[in-house]
């Protein structure tokens, strides 16, 4: 595929790092409510991001991740054991790449830095990244919207790339699972990948990714013509 | 209760006016389906009326209700006769009132100033009230986000009704069935009401409604006092 591409960035949640082992470990704590919760939990998370983005209230990632599930719980009338919140937020920092990502991540790297933008409070990052010991392949950093003070798919955060990389954001590629994040980024001027996991449809928001793909692999396909 | 109110001011879909004739439209289009359809439409044109202010890509209500419509039968997997979205877009402009609404506004309106202040885009919002014989109770006005560029819960669109009013923040009662709503206008400094008409527990948004009040009747009754 004829793009000029200087550095290849990330979204983290959903797009490298499976998200399935905190419904997992919601189910082994509430039989038969895992899947609800664990949804119910992932919605109001991103709601809570962009509504407090919205208000100009920004909190930070952990928090809100808390904030949202204890609203998830509640909602689905669970009373959490003492030390329930913490298991299930712990979770984040231990979550394993899809089986694809770390031969499409060695093939990516081949050709240029690679970076990370996430909502991820920095710790949380860190947690991830060293967990999967994944440290030494983002050349380009780890870089979390907790600079910006903002969440995505709000400009400054993209800009965060172009600061910290150097890299003019035509010369970008940013890879996302989130459908909305690859529109924020396609707004913003990067070339934007949408890693379409689950056969959505594209998201109406005014602008189209410049390629829409399974998984990473296909992308590393992509990329290597 | 003890609290300076000068003007009150009310969100309008799902707070005044009932949205349920929307999935009974979409149920006599797509029988089976029409629950599903106006769940996902009703959460992506929040998304987008989030996520385009987020990215500062603005586009009315209208547009933005119809993109969102789109995608959710696309999700559905439902192929739309040539007529069938206008025809769903056009319950917006003759939704009824919910049941308590009409005296509960007799009952505000005696005491101060109404007004909406709504996402909607001024004709669709003109037709609603139009269709409700509203125009007159409504003394404060008829107020769209369309003016702001932005949409809810962004403090430029709370500051129109300062602006439109000419009241100051704090005496302003806000009345809102959506908790992120009420949320945004306490954050900008509303007194705020939630109608929390499913009882879904209270968003944690870093701030509290003033009240939480199962219809609008009941907070009649308690402004009353």
């Amino acid at each position: 595929m004829a793009l000029e591409i200087s550095a290849l960035v990330f979204d983290a949640y959903g797009t490298l790092f499976d998200v399935h082992s905190v419904a997992r470990k919601a189910e082994a704590l509430y039989p038969g409510k895992g899947d609800a919760l664990s949804r119910a939990w992932r919605t109001k998370q991103l709601e809570y991001t962009w509504l407090r983005s919205l208000m100009g209230n920004y909190e930070d990632f952990s928090r809100v991740t808390l904030a949202s599930l204890e609203w998830a719980l509640e909602s689905l009338k669970i009373v959490p054991g003492d030390a329930d919140k913490s298991a299930l937020f712990d979770e984040y920092r231990k979550l394993a790449m899809f089986p694809e990502v770390p031969a499409a991540l060695d093939s990516f790297a081949r050709a240029r830095p690679l970076a990370i933008l996430s909502n991820g409070h920095p710790d949380m990052l860190e947690a991830v990244v060293e967990h999967n010991r994944l440290r030494n392949l983002f050349r380009g950093g780890v870089l979390s919207v907790h600079a910006a003070k903002v969440f995505k798919p709000n400009p400054a955060t993209y800009h965060l790339v172009e600061e910290r990389l150097g890299v003019p954001r035509a010369l970008v590629g940013f890879v996302s699972s989130n459908g909305w994040d690859a529109a924020g980024a396609k707004a913003f001027g990067f070339k934007a990948f949408w890693v379409n996991r689950t056969g959505q449809p594209v998201e109406r928001l005014g602008v189209r990714p410049d390629a829409v793909v399974p998984d990473l692999a296909s992308l590393a396909e992509m990329l290597a013509k």
